[in-house]
């Protein structure tokens, strides 16, 4: 088992302190990389830089400079986003035209925090798969168990900080890329509201779905974060009008949790008993139980959306490197060109009908409760899933729950609440309304346990 | 020509003084419509709902318990809004499936001011197009030349204001139909920005495109109407958060118009003569003229929009009832079948570029100037229009300038602005930013030089 780490908080107030410097985080962490070498995390990573990095960090701190709290801390970055100091290949062979030395916004404010970009993380290819079994990197092994799956796109970035290798991690989440795999690793992985956080600079997977966002060990963590990533970007129309985050003071009263139910939201036995128990161990929480009715209908809509989309945004780098994408990519690509406008404006109409069910069609609510996953993280070898009845792909498992945050473009976290009876986490998920990812920051500290003693 | 009927201010004032009723402006408009019968603005009036309504309103005034500005006020309504006591038939012989005895919310806030419903008004089937010479009730002709269309597709409402039958109507707008008969038979004509007036009961052309509105013969009659009209309905999704319209105090610095020019926004000569000597004329405004790029790309999505999204609406009517369709409105929802979802997804990305450009890629601007209509109102007989060196069909010069106020979004008003050398009206199109109703009126009075004196 992993040994445990300390949090991004932590090293903070050790690097405040005096205790530790950039320098020996980041030697830490490269060769922690190097023990874990097999789960394949990371598919680029330049000790060089790293270190170059970690070394101006400690020239600032000791002429009394620094930039701010992430000033020192290594984080490792989804390579779908550009950096400028490493290429971008979002794990495939059919390469984008990139252009060269440009950061994407997020890892822009990150330098710009003091944070040591930490190589770039393996990811399913194209982030258009929830396995992380598909990348021209070879598929990611979960630090639990290298036999079972880590779950994607994020895999690498989960993998990262679930093997304390890092604190933190950049992810994206389009159908639940940040939280399928923080969740299969036992962290914790937050997708922001959409348009809270600049996409600018990470290749689209279906621009109106996707959200980047952080992975880390605690909500602590999180929240330094978010503060740091979130807010206006003129490189993103989306984020226009859309605030800074702000860690606000606890809600004044019991937070109402709705804990969804119904056909198309089934789970295992034991994830439904270890969500169950830990709702059971939230302080200062009202918890009622709902049925959330046409979920395959509200699924069949991101999924077309999705498709087109993608589609869209790939249509000529299919064309002319159709075979540096895997078949599978190229299959789910080549059907999006088969849709018609009509079934495309069927499904934002029924998008739309979505947002407005859960917007109105709920009562009164703070948070959304569901799995982050059906069951815990698959066997690398296994296709199928069985639970509460269902039968299903290992792919459609993975984004079982997650696609609704997505769809309705809400805030979303996951919290590792357990382990399977094989010693696999298990990870529940909160929803916030549009727009309050600070209120589900809150709200998540009331349900959280503290994480899992054996990351 | 026409004589000149009072304002609805004017009635309002005179109903207040006591100098008329309700019934005797009721009877009027009813003897006014006969009169003008032959230019066929009306498809259903009942005398007998007319002059019961009115007596009504003289009944609530007698009492000291009028309901408001428009309290006995004559009103007439497009053929497309749902009205409890009339039939709704958009003009088609393929009969849409209708609620019966519901009032379309803008119809229901009319009467819940004391309005008198003057019928219904002859428009371009389904709203499907801007010459008015598609109905399954016959063309219209325009008032001031009856062998000249009036434009649609809210052609009898514009007929019922400029014949002087009633002061005020409802149209509806999702390329210009409000604001093209306004200018083609020589009133104002105002399209809210989308989502501040109610679709609800409007039998829709284009969801996203479409907004309703007044057509009245001046500015102060357009302000009273607004005022009744727009505002959030629980009915409209789009309109969330929408407030009411407040007629603000006038701007207190000169206002910047920016007059847009360039390839696709070409004009006849004495179209453009007459909006630049209404320019001239115009008080506390500064004036900067501008090449807006790209405008066959920009009308391109627009009318890729239009298409879908009206197939959509109308796929199972044209399935059980193609034959009651004429065969043009059916050729263009059968094209609209064709579409693909990428070409859908395309043009919804223009859109987005389109809105952006205007907001910010104009500099600061608080209106933008565009003649309404590129040439007078033509002959019923003229299938083809020239002006500026282009020849363009009928249907498009008529939505030459319009469609770019529904691609964005924005208020867009329409005013006279003098008389051809056939004596047929000159509309000059002012356009706001989102949601700055209040002060795109403010702006129009500014220009307006007080409508034509023939009207």
């Amino acid at each position: 088992m992993l040994q445990k780490t300390d949090l991004m908080v932590d090293q903070i107030a050790a690097l405040g302190r005096g205790d530790t410097t950039a320098r020996l985080l980041a030697e830490a962490a490269l060769s922690r990389a190097q023990v874990l070498g097999d789960l394949n995390a990371f598919v680029a990573l330049d000790p060089v830089k790293v270190l170059a990095a970690a070394d101006a960090s400690d020239a600032r701190r000791a002429a009394g400079s620094t930039l701010g709290p992430l000033d020192g801390i290594p984080i490792a970055v989804k390579d779908n986003y550009l950096t400028a100091d490493y290429p971008t290949t979002a794990c495939s062979d059919a390469r984008p035209l990139e252009p060269a030395g440009v950061d994407a916004t997020l890892v822009a404010r990150l330098r710009r925090g003091g944070a040591v970009i930490f190589g770039k993380t393996n990811m399913h290819e194209w982030a258009y798969g929830a396995t992380n079994t598909t990348s021209s990197f070879g598929l990611t092994r979960n630090p639990h168990n290298p036999d079972h799956i880590t779950g994607g796109s994020s895999g690498g970035s989960a993998v990262a900080v679930a093997g304390g290798i890092v604190t933190a991690a950049l992810g994206s989440d389009t159908g639940g890329s940040i939280r399928i795999p923080a969740s299969a690793c036992g962290i914790y992985g937050f997708k922001p509201t959409y348009g809270r956080a600049s996409r600018h600079g990470v290749l689209p997977l279906s621009w109106s779905l996707d959200a980047p966002g952080p992975l880390a060990a605690s909500l602590d963590d999180i929240a330094v974060l978010l503060s740091c990533l979130l807010g206006e970007d003129a490189g993103d129309a989306a984020t226009r009008g859309s605030p800074p985050f702000r860690d606000k003071a606890p809600l004044s009263r019991p937070a109402r949790l709705v804990n969804l139910s119904g056909p198309g939201l089934e789970r295992s036995d034991e994830v439904d008993a270890a969500v169950a128990a830990a709702l059971q161990g939230a302080q200062g929480c009202t918890v009622e139980t709902r049925t959330l009715p046409g979920m395959r209908r509200f699924f069949g809509a991101w999924e077309t959306i999705l498709h087109c989309e993608a589609t869209a945004y790939h249509q000529s780098l299919l064309a002319k490197q159709g075979a540096g994408f895997s078949p599978v990519t190229r299959a789910h690509l080549e059907a999006g060109q088969h849709l018609s406008a009509q079934e495309l404006l069927r499904a934002q109409q029924v998008r739309a009908e979505f947002c407005a069910l859960l917007s109105t069609g709920l009562g009164d609510w703070d948070a959304l409760v569901l799995p982050t996953l059906p069951v815990p993280a698959p066997a690398i070898t296994s296709d199928w899933q069985e639970f509460g009845g269902r039968r299903e792909t290992t792919q459609d498992s993975m984004t079982w729950f997650c696609w609704l945050g997505n769809l309705a473009g809400l805030p979303a976290v996951t919290l590792p609440c357990g382990l399977s009876s094989t010693g696999l986490p298990i990870g529940l998920m909160l929803m916030g309304r549009p727009g309050e990812d600070e209120r589900l920051l809150q709200i998540a500290k009331r349900v959280d346990s503290g994480g899992l003693d054996t990351r």
